[in-house]
């Protein structure tokens, strides 16, 4: 093979079609293990997992070998205030880098897929454009955004958000560790060395696009034997602490005719809100809840639940919410609602409840050419099996591409994870998985940059 | 009138109906304040109720009260090795003594009704009949029991359970305070001076009956304007934990067609449990619900949770039992139970769920000639009225009453409290509910020993 072949020489397709394909599932999943290995200690069933709490020691093993490897493939690394880290292979032209990234934090018992098979599969990206020495139009970038899990800097996502102008850079600097600690992120990008002086905006570090392979976090695809996540989208969601107030009294002296339960009440609304969902194509879903006083022989008289709601279209969340909201109420008042006081006891004493917002999501759309990239991605590589094995489908988590999507065109890839199974240390996707997500996203830079070239800029 | 009047002279009817009824109403709420007052510093919204935990200080100040206030109306006092405290006035003749008793001590944040009411309201007996120079044909006997709360030494009813022979001594006497104190009752019981000598047991103090007086702690006297409960017995009641286990999800990644939602199937649970119950006039309750692992966009894969079971027969709570069991099981596996997953998503991913029986309450049947004299003295008091003012019922909550019954002939009375609140300090019944349930309480222990003199035993 010559030096400098341009992407039209090579085709993606015999990439991956000849011994390549072995050589990037051995690289893409050689890299996680090196750096899964390199930061989690045996112990148990925790064995497979990792845990590596945004800008902690362990993240900054992760930073340096991110640093490390992208310049040794000839990148120019450059350090925000926010510690993200974008690494540029020049293009032939100059330009904002066509970037694919993610992030390298995980969830204190996470997994070593989450956000890692993102920014390795982007660094193979690198390696492979080097090794068959492609030359891009524009150059590419791979970037790591530091404490997208919000796991221990209790804002998900916060430097992309810093990035896009959405979240102020003093309030992501201030932010204090969970449980306890006096560290900020800003301190602690300064103790680890990872506070660059580059101002953390889109403004100064321009991009072109922005890819993010990931996990899909969901059983979705495996259940549907496909490969490939086209990711049109992230779906709209809102978070609600809903208080049930009725009055606590003796589980064995009071009869059903005189108790306000607000234990039996927030079940209905429970119920109730699966219900309401299920009719519309949306989620919800309460994964707290708590009760006062909490005693087995004392009706509780206050429970407080949270309720997450969910939905490719804010309408959809939308309705959901106004017809919780209404049977909530009234189910709280004694009215049956859809059937789900019949065969009870009617009682004379009622509970209230009231509702409070706690975060809004609104529905996220990915840009039509970005997508279009994914797609031809995906066609290189299946052909005419391409249908079969690709998904056009909206996220249910956010991600860092969230942000980036406010400012430049974006869009995911998502492959298949074991069971669905995400933060948490059994989070398993297959080499062969990892490689054909590394393949689609490096295709769809390249179709990007392709696209960029006939556009002209 | 002469001295050593008989109760066939005197008559009951007369005492009510003549000014001593104001004079036993000012009494028996003089009492309580008395009590109440010496023993609860004002602290604002507490400061009508009363924290008198078992063998505390301010439960020695109420224990020589009693003592001190029923030996000054002639009575000897003997107090065994659990601390219960018995005051017997002399009969005409010799013979075990008709009891009138219940308990001094309260929940932390307690009122100042429940127990308090049935050992000051006996005291008064002893004053009425001392003043009105009524002599008993057999003696006459008022019992505090200690610790009935189990608030601060973690067994209900422990000390009459010694004396009818159902809990060990050793095991009352090592009982550990709660909190993580290291007094036991045993040295709690020495500290304050009421570890008595005289073994806890109904072969050493013996008792020709029970009766005990105490406030309903529930809301049906009020609600419907009666006076006085006769009470039958004590319903039956179990206590069992239900363990519902799925699968932890992301809620913004996982459809609900491959969710295991233990918190969904808990809520159906809870609310068909109430169906159940309410199907066989039965009461099911949750007081306690935990989950894991508790975070608003994590679907919870382990709800634990109480479930309460009580029914004044036996039978009824085996019923609601195993309706429980077969439909919980049937609700984790995805089975429409009774419309309860009507209008939701089918899953291909189930819970399972598992039962521990925590305790097993059998119903008690209180003593014909006991319940019989209770509805003798309502009739004294109530006269044609009596049908309206009175109730038959069966005690939701379990009293010292339980144990004194399975030893001797028992029954007990109770008195409406205000929206049926109690274990609070907002608890209250008008002073003169509490004289009307001391007046009763003092007839039937005159008829019954009115029924054992004519019985000649
Ligand atoms: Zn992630
Ligand atoms: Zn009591």
């Amino acid at each position: 093979m010559g030096e400098g072949r341009s992407l039209g020489e090579v085709g993606v397709i015999s990439i991956l079609r000849s011994r390549d394909l072995l050589y990037i599932c051995s690289l893409t999943s050689g890299t996680q293990e090196r750096v899964a290995r390199a930061n989690w200690p045996s112990r148990g069933e925790t064995e497979t997992g990792m845990s590596r709490l945004a800008l902690s020691d362990t993240d900054k093993q992760a930073r340096d070998w991110f640093v490390d490897t992208c310049e040794s493939l000839g990148c120019e690394v450059t350090i925000d205030e926010m510690g993200n880290t974008f690494a540029v292979r020049p293009g032939l032209k100059d330009g904002p880098p066509t970037f694919a990234g993610s992030h390298l934090d995980t969830q204190p018992t996470g997994g070593r897929y989450d956000g890692i098979l993102g920014v390795t599969a982007a660094v193979e990206m690198l390696r492979v454009l080097n090794d068959n020495w492609i030359e891009t139009t524009y150059p590419v970038g791979v970037v790591n955004w530091t404490n997208e899990e919000g796991a221990r800097f209790p804002i998900s996502m916060v430097a992309s958000g810093v990035w896009a102008g959405e979240i102020p850079l003093a309030t992501a600097h201030n932010l204090q560790e969970v449980g306890g600690g006096t560290a900020t992120m800003k301190s602690e990008l300064q103790r680890i060395g990872y506070l660059g002086s580059k101002p953390a905006t889109h403004k100064d570090i321009p991009m072109a696009a922005h890819f993010e392979l990931h996990i899909e976090q969901g059983p979705i695809l495996e259940a549907e034997h496909r490969k490939v996540g086209v990711v049109k989208g992230v779906q709209a969601y809102r978070w609600f602490t809903v208080t049930v107030s009725g009055r606590d009294c003796h589980t064995g002296t009071t009869s059903f005719a005189h108790r306000a339960d607000a234990m039996l009440a927030a079940s209905r609304m429970i119920v109730f809100s699966h219900r309401a969902a299920s009719a519309r194509g949306a989620l919800a879903s309460t994964g707290i809840l708590t009760l006062k006083p909490g005693s087995t022989n004392t009706v509780p008289g206050l429970v407080k639940f949270s309720l997450d709601i969910r939905a490719p279209k804010d309408e959809t969340v939308q309705e959901v919410e106004d017809a919780c909201k209404q049977a909530f109420m009234n189910i709280a008042n004694g009215i049956n609602v859809a059937g789900l006081l019949e065969g009870g006891t009617e009682s004379d004493r009622h509970c209230t409840v009231e509702w409070k917002t706690d975060s809004v999501s609104p529905a996220i759309n990915f840009h039509h050419d970005c997508i279009q990239c994914v797609k031809d991605a995906s066609e290189d590589l299946f052909a005419e099996k391409t249908e079969n094995l690709t998904k056009i489908m909206v996220s249910g988590a956010g991600h860092d591409s969230v942000y980036t999507s406010k400012r430049v065109p974006t869009s995911m890839i998502f492959v298949p994870c074991r069971d669905g199974v995400s933060h948490n240390p059994a989070e398993y996707s297959t080499p062969e998985d990892c490689a054909i997500g590394a393949q689609v996203l490096m295709g769809a830079v390249l179709h990007y940059d392709r696209l960029r070239a006939e556009k002209g800029k």
